[in-house]
């Protein structure tokens, strides 16, 4: 299952209102929306670049997976999401080819898309998401 | 001065000859390029999605950026690349807003495009790279 595009990046930042005006000034991108997915444990701003979105992560839960995060890291590049027709599809094709998967079936992810994850032992250590179109 | 894309997501490896694999079985994408950029220290592999290059960095040289990245991490997301029209007027109005630069001035990147670097420091920890069209 070849990916069509860069879906998104998902960004780990320590402020939303720390980052959010540099990505409007200097970069001169607009927050699209500002949307809180409640289990992963985030509030996240988009903006929208040619076809891809950046996705601006913070944590609402210093347990949740980006509060550990940005607590190691300090934030910074967290993820890499390639859209696909069938997420499904993607994943059974991913694992067909040796990869460890974090999800082994779709599940919902921000902006009521069909999101699975790639295991970042099988992917260079790039945490890699499969996202679908619907 | 408004990116019109992602250009580029560079991405450190250990070993190109580990990872060239993951992306071409794994997400069916083509390795159309491999090129050494020896002012970087780096063996560079080339992959497109979309609007989007994927650019696999190996090091030539365990002192140089890539190799002192991959050591204290391990390797994963290193930089993301914007494309926009004209490299110096992007540095300018960067630093116009405040923003510190690596790069006053463009200098000859990988593909023969210009290309400039923000200063981490203002951009939540996330390298952000500014590429020419030609």
């Amino acid at each position: 299952m070849k990916p069509t595009h860069i879906e998104h990046i998902g960004i780990a930042v320590a402020s939303l209102d720390e980052a959010i005006p540099f990505y409007e000034k200097v970069l001169g991108l607009e927050c699209y929306a500002i949307e809180e997915v409640a289990d992963q444990k985030v509030k996240t701003a988009f903006f929208k670049v040619g076809q891809t979105k950046i996705e601006l992560l913070e944590s609402t839960d210093p347990e949740g997976p980006i509060g550990k995060f940005v607590e190691k890291t300090g934030g910074g590049m967290h993820h890499m999401a390639f859209a696909v027709e069938d997420v499904q599809q993607a994943l059974d094709d991913a694992a067909a080819e040796g990869c460890r998967l974090i999800d082994k079936a779709p599940r919902p992810g921000a902006e009521g898309l069909q999101i699975g994850f790639l295991h970042p032992k099988s992917t260079q250590r790039v945490l890699t998401e499969f996202c679908g179109k619907k």
